[in-house]
């Protein structure tokens, strides 16, 4: 069960350079992405109407894609501008486009209803904090086809607790355990973690004072790094800022400082996760990292590391998916702990979106 | 769904030679092919009667197939000549056979009703141009299962208009766009395409008067190769046979001679090709290749260079039919342009038979 | 279908060294096994009640499996003893557990009925034989999941007539032929095979005086073995007791003897054979082999031998299982020959035991 109206991440922009054609199935569908030569972003469905060949092996010519198989074109609407030999073309000879855009280094795709394809409401805003502010560094990166639902990426990310005995080497430490007593409210704390349930979102906030050898062993990293010294050892005030947004999109926020000075310019981490539902057991997982301090080198290192973390996640995710086999995975039965709250509510939230969306679509059917 | 009552190839006499046993699915059934040593052919059902073991693992001795697991044997009719240790065999103790013949270097096999066999009919026999002509050299290759209906090779040898998008190196000029003005007829024409349509055959002959640089580039490296110079730049004629046969047979005859000449002795070029079907998702592509100027070195590799054309398509069939996954290839949806006259009848003339024999089939249950 | 009320071989001991965890599917359903800190061993589903992460994936702590995921911890009878940062644990929060015990170097699981599992006699006694005679030296092996359905091994191992076709280099030799004059009794022959039917068992013996180069090839090399001679070309007295039980269990007993010495010390080579159901299609193929001569050396060397003589069986059994496909291995039509007397005995006692379990269940559910 997908939710059709939203927009998703469908490539990063640099992998439609050059000409190429990329080829990925979402939300179940085949799709061709291409850019034309004016630079126009174009998705399609990825098979010719002629004779099923996938327009992914063909190539970009001007404004269209042309097949491999027999030369016929095609606009990025889908329409058929060109067979080879051939005169008049009937108006009805159209493949099936979709809405697609950049923003942040993205390319976006719209497989719902396409009359609601204006509302740019559902790409999440807060990746402009990592591509936009100045003194951010950023690259983005993709994981190949994840076999796991898109739900159990949102799952992992929604509770950090298990980067204690996933990832204690670096983002696993004693702040995780915040998650377990989340409280509802906006108020900064002290040490815990409070949320905030909107329509179509969770944001919440952790702050760890004075955070010692108990803490994460990457944030004295980090600060080592920014400061280009060998290793931090004094105590480190922690922040972390989460959004999650539906269907599918995290991004963490984490700002650092020497305990006590709350004025002074942070060492910040950012990450953006998207994972993009491919089918109901596989996902296109994405994901953006930024800094800001360092230079490229110190960007690619931790990018590499960061990529090294989450494939220990990705590990557990197909695991769970392998377990769970055909069944939704939702509907599996399993207990839940105290560091599942957030969790539960960001579930309840999807399960509502896309109950009111099944129907709103089988009202409009009645009509 | 299959046309049963045809000759199918089922392996090149090669493969049978030195006592080899073949195991290959055909129609989707899974067959043992091999010869006796007084050199007769057989076929039968790969597995045998006692414990379903595949016969193909066992070994030829004398006039019978050995089992491997507890050694039966069975004659090339199926029957069980030998246990091991017993002397009385049940005269049922027979596992299925299918008629098999040699012809033109491959091995025929029917798959349909026994009664039927005996007509050789729908063995083409215009590959005797290939192998039988004084002055030709040919030989045969297949590839291993391809993933793709048998139907979407026929598709593509009716329509060679494609050769000017995939072939553009090679067989791409510009006389393959005379398919797209096709005309009923047998009459010699100039520059133009011709074809009639027979109960199980289409026959077309395409010619073009002093062909230059527009043609394909195979044409002239063909000219210069039978003439032994660097390269030939003149006008040429060309004149191109087709043979299609239902179910899978289609093989193109070649002749080239200098502009204007037409007495000239001609360079000819001959190939046949038969898809086999393995599965209704995959077939097994058997073809030959012949020429009539060169040495054992030009044949090979031309072959050798035909093999890599061959591929460039099969890489476009198989990708057609992950496109159409387990649907019936000829039931997904599709636009038909101007170049699709001839596949369009060859398709026609193959569901007209399929069709017919289904009838006479369930009219002979009704009896 | 499987007859669930049995102990079956779940691993070797060896693979639970360590701390190992092995994931392995039994019967059909993912199990996860590991041994205690105190030595106890364990079996659980193997998908945490949690969020269904495999529990093969965690680790050891104590008394327990540690989830990987978020740190849940359970005990070996599946109760959940720990959730990090949570005082009070539901005290249904359970994974499911089965039954093990450690016996002969294997670990054996019981998947059926909890309260029958108290009885042992399912696990073979004459296991006993190889790993409890004084002078015997014994190593166990396992195949990686044979994709075979258990049964199709108990009739390879039912019908020894096999070798000659099979092995011809090591176990083929005449004396196997005397499976097919099988006849019914204890008493000891000279040349041949009696055989006795038990509930859940079948025994027989077959005997051969004076076997010279007609028998099989491996006795020979044996007897010089033993006399670290280099070839022995006398007559031999052969004895081999076989002992099948219900439903995947047989052993071999061989002892070899200079011809007409009935009170010699004899050679001997005992070898057992536990096929454990994985899925419908495939199990897991586990042996045992010892010999009662020699060295480490010797033993290592025969064993590698055996298991290439086991590999060739294999080769059939995964073959005739891809010929079966899906339908039930029994079910397909076959002939049978005069040497499957024992195997038919064999497939009626597995089948009475399964109707029964099946029957005593639809009982217990009326009740
Ligand atoms: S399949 Fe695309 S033009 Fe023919
Ligand atoms: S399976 Fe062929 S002889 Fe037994
Ligand atoms: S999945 Fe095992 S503790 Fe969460």
């Amino acid at each position: 069960m997908y939710l059709n109206n939203s927009w998703y991440v469908a490539a990063t922009s640099n992998e439609l350079a050059g000409g190429n054609i990329v080829a990925r199935t979402i939300l179940g569908q085949k799709i061709a992405l291409f850019r034309t030569e004016s630079g126009r972003y174009a998705a399609v469905r990825d098979a010719c109407i002629h004779r099923q060949a996938p327009l992914s092996l063909g190539h970009v010519v001007g404004e269209t894609v042309q097949c491999r198989y027999h030369g016929a074109r095609f606009g990025s609407d889908g329409r058929c501008t060109h067979v080879p030999g051939q005169d008049a073309i009937s108006p009805k000879a159209k493949v099936q486009s979709f809405p697609v855009l950049e923003r942040h280094g993205y390319i976006w795709i719209w497989m719902g209803d396409q009359e609601l394809s204006e509302d740019e409401s559902t790409i999440p805003k807060n990746l402009s904090l990592i591509d936009a502010q100045p003194g951010m560094r950023s690259c983005s990166g993709m994981f190949e086809s994840m076999r796991a639902n898109y739900r159990l990426l949102n799952d992992n990310l929604f509770d950090i607790t298990h980067a204690e005995f996933v990832h204690p080497e670096s983002f696993g430490g004693e702040e995780v355990r915040f998650y377990r007593n989340a409280r509802p409210g906006s108020e900064p704390i002290d040490r815990g973690l409070t949320y905030e349930v909107k329509e179509r979102s969770i944001h919440f906030r952790t702050h760890a004072d004075s955070l010692g050898d108990e803490g994460a062993p990457l944030w004295r990293i980090m600060m080592a790094q920014a400061r280009n010294i060998e290793s931090w050892t004094g105590p480190l005030d922690f922040t972390m800022e989460v959004s999650w947004q539906a269907p599918c999109y995290t991004s963490f926020h984490i700002y650092l400082r020497p305990a006590g000075q709350p004025d002074a310019q942070p060492v910040e981490f950012h990450d953006f996760h998207a994972a993009t539902p491919e089918t109901a057991h596989s996902s296109h997982y994405f994901y953006t990292v930024g800094i800001n301090y360092g230079d490229e080198g110190t960007l690619s290192h931790l990018a590499e590391e960061t990529r090294n973390v989450f494939k220990q996640d990705i590990v557990l995710l197909e695991a769970q998916q392998a377990t769970i086999g055909d069944l939704d995975v939702l509907s599996v039965p399993h207990a839940s702990f105290n560091g599942d709250r957030l969790q539960l509510e960001g579930r309840k939230i999807l399960d509502t979106l896309i109950n009111k969306e099944r129907q709103a679509k089988s009202i409009a059917q009645e009509i």
